[in-house]
């Protein structure tokens, strides 16, 4: 999906919302584990309750790898479910690779070829190895990295706050140097919202990238904060929610609260965008 | 497998060295792609011939990643023939993961539990996100977390070299600070072979870590330069070799090359811990 067609997605659903299905087994619902595949049966019903409300699904594939080749079994399902419904959500591999440049080449394939047991139309990479970490990433058409900038963890303040002599921070070293690897059609940054009032500098060296932001809700982070700092033009952001939708409820009703938590982010995001 | 237990190994068959299971099925031999699953064959041929000089196995992820499902299967039944050889091996998970605190559990569960698919001893991790992606990869007895501290790759000069107003370098800084969250007996260094000078300030910093040395052969690292900085008291080095020994030779004879490519370093490796 490029980007002309992402924004068009935004501005037919009003939203900006991404769903993250960190689906971790021991936290959905308990009547779910009688299915033949609970983590899918789970995703199935998140996906059909919030899809009117999300332009994005993020899988975090810790939650789904951490189940081995069963979990992964599910991951396909999911996408598989997620392929049906092609042209109404962008899909996002939460999986945070970089290696040298022949095994991120590998990573690649893994999840962005359109003949992969997954294709999603873009992944997560941490910058810690460098250019050639991250240029594989950049071969499939119409795909997309997300790289790593400035998270939304406590751990963030350890390392990408490390500033040189010019007080030039880490992150900010990553959201200039990286910037010239891709373009605004093929880079996006993670940026977490736990910190708002940052995303006036992240802007002042991304004006035109789209950002992921995660940390909104179950992390803390505002979202009125971050679109105040961080919307652009044609949007921009994609705002992640994970827990604060997926497991918002623990019933049977779990499905019908996730799609009403997803519709007041999307009614909210709405407001924004006018 | 705690390091007394790898030290006496490395004792043992006098060697350090680890072999890396990059195998990708475009680059194993032809004759292999008759069998039911290549890669296991091509991988079950290679540790037959290079057990006796070997201390470590290191799969790359990626190259199981990129096949999907089946891939990882094939990673799933090497490391059950590799746990038929138990004590004779160390087993490291070259995944480069690392995520917010709740997703690192996942993926700590994922490589290195022993009711999981995979059940390795160590993993690699980068630092980008700080001490709460890391920390969970300690939870589990005598396994081990290897951190990306300075890699052997081009891109390792776009960050790792960033420097603060005393000079001191990010990669530095990693291996100051992360040196305190774990243990020599549950943390080791990447450090890459490709600057073997290096290894005396990377002594300073982590005189006491065991370092896992990509780069030696297909990079271009040199295995005596290596040995004279980085060896300490107790060893302390895992030096790996991939492509230089699995792909060193592409006809039916593959497995006895690969066995004498092990060898040779083997022998080497003999001549520097005496």
């Amino acid at each position: 999906m490029n980007r002309q067609e992402l924004v068009n997605l935004i501005k037919q659903k009003k939203s900006f919302l991404c769903v993250g299905l960190d689906s971790d087994i021991n936290k959905i619902p308990q009547h779910l584990l009688k299915e033949q595949d609970p983590v899918f049966a789970f995703n199935k019903a998140i996906i059909d309750a919030t899809l009117p409300y999300t332009v994005a699904y993020k899988p975090n594939t810790a939650f789904y790898e951490s189940d081995g080749i069963k979990g992964l079994t599910s991951l396909k399902k999911t996408m598989d479910y997620l392929h049906e419904k092609r042209n109404e959500c962008f899909l996002i591999a939460d999986a945070k690779r970089g290696d040298i440049g022949n095994t991120s080449k590998q990573y690649a394939k893994a999840f962005l070829s359109e003949e992969g047991d997954f294709n999603f139309d873009a992944i997560t990479v941490a910058p810690y190895m460098g250019k050639d970490s991250v240029s594989p990433f950049f071969s499939y058409e119409n795909k997309w990295v997300i790289l790593l900038a400035l998270t939304s963890n406590e751990g963030a303040a350890d390392f990408q706050y490390f500033a040189d002599k010019n007080d030039m921070k880490l992150f900010e070293k990553v959201l200039t140097t990286a910037g010239e690897w891709g373009t605004k059609e093929n880079l996006m940054f993670v940026c977490g919202a736990t910190k708002a009032e940052k995303f006036t500098e992240i802007r002042k060296f991304a004006p035109e990238h789209f950002l992921l932001v995660p940390g909104v809700g179950a992390q803390g982070g505002s979202l009125k904060e971050v679109c105040k700092y961080g919307l652009i033009d044609d949007c921009g952001l994609l705002v992640n929610s994970s827990r604060g939708i997926i497991f918002a409820d623990s019933t049977e009703n779990f499905a019908k609260v996730a799609g009403e938590k997803a519709k007041e982010l999307q009614e909210e995001m709405a407001s924004y965008l006018r």
